[in-house]
């Protein structure tokens, strides 16, 4: 449970050295999909998961049994900005009520039979404020992607990487610029609730940010512009990766991070789905981009996890069809 | 447990004489919502669902315990026309696969915890083929409502009904050509999988039994131009707003089946959402004119219930949210 790289340069060698899915066991699920006692393509989208997930497991009858969450915590120094509607005291407070299973969270990851841990990281010591700084300097950020991908329990066979920080829109507004491209308008929103004026502070900030760093390096635009918990969930993505734990992911913090992974290696994030279309106006274009299609698309916009933990559901179930049916053969039925 | 009706016109009484939802619970609900920790609003439709359900259970802080599926099956004599790409023998043995645990909706219903029933109704007496007489005598369609009635367990607090008749979607497209308006073209599809020809002969079908019948009267269209699967389902629709137990919709079938309900009584479904957007063409048109949103779209068409089943973990998620959720208070938090 090692993370085995100490420098940025090493973790991209990672990625770089990671392996794709076992064509033999899509080829044997796709095999098992056609003889399951349904129309061809009845379910959907349910199939289309199931034979990738097949891949990742290295299995063509694979089975969901141990979901993990992992919620990261971090603090961000731009706060200082006036980016939030809330406190930068709120995310300690909300980590205290995931630890206490009080958070949305904890009731998504209960309903769907996930373990879920919690990470607060350095919450005492908030990255620097990127509108004068970088957030984090190469061990810090090192750091916090080596505790993300020690949080990831090998054993789990599915995995959805959550967050909380205030401020941590702004910060993956920043990053998403930086690795996507586009402008600072293009991807800042209103986060948990911010004012029209707030959004223009916001906005103002991301382009600030922006201006000072050079993030051609999608690895240094986490560094620079990103948070402690936003590299861990990168992390963690990338150990999973290792592990052949396929992922879902969550809205658009989540998915900043996720694509500063895909945008250091392509490919990086073959082994991931969204789990959900965050109502984070950006995310949608974020989505795009990554060429991820929504599982779900329900106006959540809380972080935490939540929309990647409700497409647990739909995983559990895509798997459950997939691997337990009867076949036509076995059910004694005329394939029409 | 014994429906309170023994005629359509008896059926519609029970229908006009339903309550309402809680207003009460409701208020309290969205009171509690507002409470729990989270930016207002940002569990998006989950809260939306959640206090719907909580109006239908009368508590601000319901649960689900007890989901229900029930799949009912029948046959239909207007598969002589050549409707289906299945022949009619595959729905007996799709029963055979329902009651041994092999189909989808077994493996969805498991995943979900919900209890699953199947009842299939006079297999070997199909209903007449409705391009030369009514589908049922008023007696049958009576029936069929009733064993749907006394299918629904009252302890449910959840139910979905499915379905499974080779045929179907040709009996569905006509009744509801029949009660929404529009063309046998309007709201003929390709069901299981037909060709061209196929989707051609359907929609002749479907014209010549509009053609047919006066079903100016919703249940009327039920009678000459349903099934026995459908009737059932409308059934138990009904005697799930008695019990107070709110509904999950599956696709085209299950809808055309509520859709004579809502067309007889208005308000018929204020106890129903729409478990998901089927691939089956029409059923969207018909959501729109239910006013119902979907909460789920994964290309599904293959009815069972499946769909519906699928939409389980969301209510669930929905609930579980906001019941178990700690508040701002609670959890000792700034509000913001």
């Amino acid at each position: 449970m090692t993370a085995p790289f100490t420098t940025l340069t090493e973790f991209r060698e990672t990625l770089e050295a990671m392996t794709g899915p076992d064509m033999g066991s899509i080829a044997g699920a796709k095999d098992r999909n056609g003889q399951l006692t349904k129309p061809p393509g009845a379910l959907g989208r349910l199939e289309d998961l199931a034979i990738w997930y097949a891949g990742w497991r290295d299995t063509d009858r694979p089975r969901i049994t141990a979901p993990q969450v992992i919620v990261f915590a971090g603090n961000h120094g731009v706060c200082a900005q006036g980016v939030s509607a809330f406190p930068p005291e709120v995310t300690e407070q909300m980590v205290a009520n995931f630890e206490h299973g009080g958070a949305a969270i904890n009731q998504l990851a209960k309903t769907f039979g996930a373990k879920m841990d919690v990470h607060a990281l350095d919450l005492d010591m908030p990255t620097q404020d990127f509108t004068s700084a970088p957030a984090m300097s190469e061990s810090e950020v090192v750091m916090a992607l080596i505790t993300g991908w020690n949080a990831v329990d090998p054993d789990a066979d599915l995995l959805v990487t959550g967050e909380m920080g205030i401020g941590n829109t702004t910060s993956a507004a920043a990053v998403a610029a930086a690795v996507l491209g586009g402008t600072a308008e293009d991807w800042t929103g209103r986060g948990t609730g911010v004012d029209d004026d707030g959004l223009a502070r916001k906005t103002d900030v991301v382009a600030r940010g922006l201006a000072l760093h050079d993030t051609s390096d999608p690895l240094e635009a986490l560094r620079c512009l990103g948070g402690r918990e936003l590299a861990a969930m990168a992390g963690a993505i990338a150990a999973a990766r290792h592990y052949r734990i396929p992922v879902i992911l969550d809205g658009f913090i989540c998915c900043a991070a996720a694509a500063t992974l895909e945008m250091a290696v392509e490919g990086a994030l073959d082994h991931a789905v969204a789990g959900h279309l965050s109502a984070e106006g950006a995310h949608e274009q974020m989505l795009e981009r990554l060429g991820k299609q929504p599982i779900l698309s329900l106006g959540l916009r809380l972080g935490e996890g939540t929309g990647g933990a409700l497409a647990i559901g739909v995983l559990k179930a895509a798997v459950a069809c997939h691997s337990d049916m009867a076949t036509f053969a076995e059910a004694g039925i005329a394939a029409g």
